[in-house]
């Protein structure tokens, strides 16, 4: 007998029959003799619905309000789908973060969980009930209710397997697991069995957004297991695994990508020690994320200088880098939002040479330049001209032989 | 400076627009040198959407989770209204039953408060912000989320205000205040600016649906001064008062009547002792409320026998009724759920005589056959066909000096 925490995001339970079909699931899973806790995010439309009503009362949408209201979101679903369960014969209980007890700080919608108290859940479980958790929420010390911010129900089900000390923690989504690309954009797209955690991180930070980072961290962090599986099709999924030496491991597990790139040149800057602090300084001071960042060598005592920034924060970086650049004597500013970044991410990269060069001749031989790089122990990085986003993956995911020649990848359901 | 508990419905928390207006009411109270408590229900509309969904997944709606369901509406209210009064620059600070903490037996769907802690309302009493709690919820001593059953709000309300040692309780609705009788019956119905908690008693169990009957009782025994005032008109509503001997006291309060009345009799039972508990017994054993029962003179050692139920349970008591009616031998049984009930409600009519005499003979003038009389110390109740329900209203109403000359009666906003 296994303990099983899964979790099922908003469209898995975005009608009352997908409520319906989840319950089936997870009475399959407890008849199959697991003991089974369900953690579950708001119907889908329901968060952006109750957006709208805080935004129509105080265009602010105070931050501790919104959690009061965004929480109802998982409580009407947990509700439901208890009510599901009990009407297929298999005992159930539900409880809000609150009432587990998912103790976290008080930044509100953008919460930390702290500790929970495995407890009332160990209690229920013994007496043979699937147990019903909301997720994406929590309480503080002071009993206020606190959200972990969208995608948060990921973690609130990694941090309670952590808790429970449980065998497997399922995340069912729309997809049937981690591809080795956007199945979108390269039909030819293969389903990983396994991928390692290091991986899925790099994979989920540039964009594939079949699980939350944090929740990816996490699971890391505590050791967790993590299953990616479909709530619409029957299927092994994808495990999250810690690294197996005894695994045969492939070069490259995957090809991401991320389309809100924006990119930013101070052109002729004078080469003095703390340039790179002067320009970036006031750029972390505006709570910006910098990403990748490339300085080119000196020439004449002036070089120049570029990073990456998420694109919604394009038009500010812009506007405070003009400044510090009037400010160091620069001698241009130069932006631009129509790039994109393509990524390599493997394990398998650190122990081989001449991953980079055949990606860079893939790329050459596709007539596709590169605009900068980036690399990590397990991840190189390049920035593109975002007219070559689906000819630049599809090359890469060819000369890395990762085409699935048995079939055509689909998503469904959402 | 006065310390007030605000209630608001349903209808007057029902669009964000509705909300905004709460807001600036509640603002001005604040600002004339209030310290508020607000109650507030769900958003109209959204108990019945949640029923619905409840109902989707399984029709038989288990209580414990029907409560964690449906006390998400008001839970959205709040977070609602504390938005649109820091909008408006009010400070405030919203809780769910559970936070406040509203302790309740753990009778799901119609629970009953068994205590409030007042501190922590008390404590933002103190540093100037409003306070805003879901009405209808509250929390067992396991910590399992409870509701008081349909209008519970009324309830909070005054139970806070109980706990509190609020010097008012207005209870904001789509009326401006109690009425001698329903104006959509009777136009020239006057508004009163005053009623005793016994006549308010009376008026709500018949059917006058102002106030939760739970609600006046419970503001009765706490002796809290109650107010029911409109949330879309200016007005000082009417006052729900304590019996005073000052106050001139008009023999008749109000007329009220109730559309859902059904009457059953048996005829011909032999008469004999304890027949009442034979026929009764049964109906009581199905949890059927009985109202009026008649029981008229012997005749060659036959009686008749005649009781009403709510309109809804008419069909179960009958089937009852004609086993019983078999098994005592009885002669027939006979139902009309065609009646209804008329009521006179006054404290005045405690030390006058003649006041149903007065009734009957209005009834008569106007050809109206009484099927059955009952009486209390401050309330005379007739069945009559139901065809003349407005009929006998309007003559009651004139004959006992109601009526208002100087205009007409209308009601808003439902």
């Amino acid at each position: 007998m296994a303990l099983i925490v899964q979790k099922y995001g908003g469209t898995s339970v975005g009608t009352t029959e997908r409520i319906k079909n989840v319950a089936s699931k997870v009475c399959a899973s407890r008849e199959a003799g697991n003991d089974v806790v369900v953690v579950v995010s708001a119907m889908s439309g329901e968060t952006n619905r109750l957006i709208g009503l805080a935004k129509d009362v105080n265009p602010k949408t105070p931050a501790r309000e919104l959690d009061v209201l965004l929480s109802t979101g998982e409580q009407v679903t947990i509700a439901l789908l208890t009510m599901a369960l009990e009407q297929l014969g298999c005992p159930a209980r539900c409880y809000t973060g609150a009432q587990v007890r998912i103790l976290t700080d008080s930044a509100h919608s953008k919460a930390r969980i702290q500790d929970i108290d495995a407890e009332v859940i160990g209690n229920d479980l013994k007496q043979g009930r699937v147990v019903v958790v909301a997720g994406f929420q929590g309480v503080d010390e002071t009993g206020a209710i606190t959200t972990l911010g969208r995608g948060g129900s990921d973690t609130t089900a990694v941090a309670l397997a952590a808790a429970l000390g449980a065998d497997e923690c399922q995340i069912f989504t729309d997809v049937d697991g981690v591809y080795t690309t956007d199945p979108r954009v390269v039909s030819k797209a293969r389903r990983l069995e396994r991928i390692t955690f290091e991986e899925m991180l790099e994979m989920a930070s540039l964009g594939s957004k079949v699980l939350q980072i944090r929740a990816v961290e996490f699971a890391g962090k505590y050791k967790v297991p993590l299953r990616v599986l479909s709530s619409f099709k029957e299927g092994p999924g994808t495990l999250i695994t810690f690294e197996d030496d005894d695994m045969e491991e492939p070069l490259i597990s995957g090809i991401a990508f991320s389309r809100d790139e924006a990119k930013l040149t101070v052109l002729g800057c004078p080469d003095k020690p703390g340039i790179a602090w002067s320009i970036l300084g006031p750029i972390s001071e505006a709570n910006i994320e910098v990403d990748m960042i490339v300085q080119n060598i000196s020439n004449d005592g002036l070089t120049d200088f570029t990073f990456t920034v998420h694109r919604n924060d394009y038009d500010r970086a812009l506007e405070i880098l003009e400044r510090t650049a009037k400010d160091m004597g620069a001698r241009e500013v130069y932006g631009d939002t129509k790039i994109i970044k393509l990524s390599l991410v493997g394990v398998g990269m650190r122990s081989h040479a001449g991953v980079a060069s055949l990606m860079f001749r893939s790329l050459a031989d596709e007539g596709i330049n590169i605009q900068m790089i980036s690399t990590s122990e397990i991840k190189i990085s390049v920035v593109v001209d975002e007219k070559y986003l689906e000819l630049g993956v599809r090359a890469l995911h060819t000369a890395f032989d990762l085409d699935d020649e048995n079939g055509t990848a689909t998503v469904e359901g959402s």
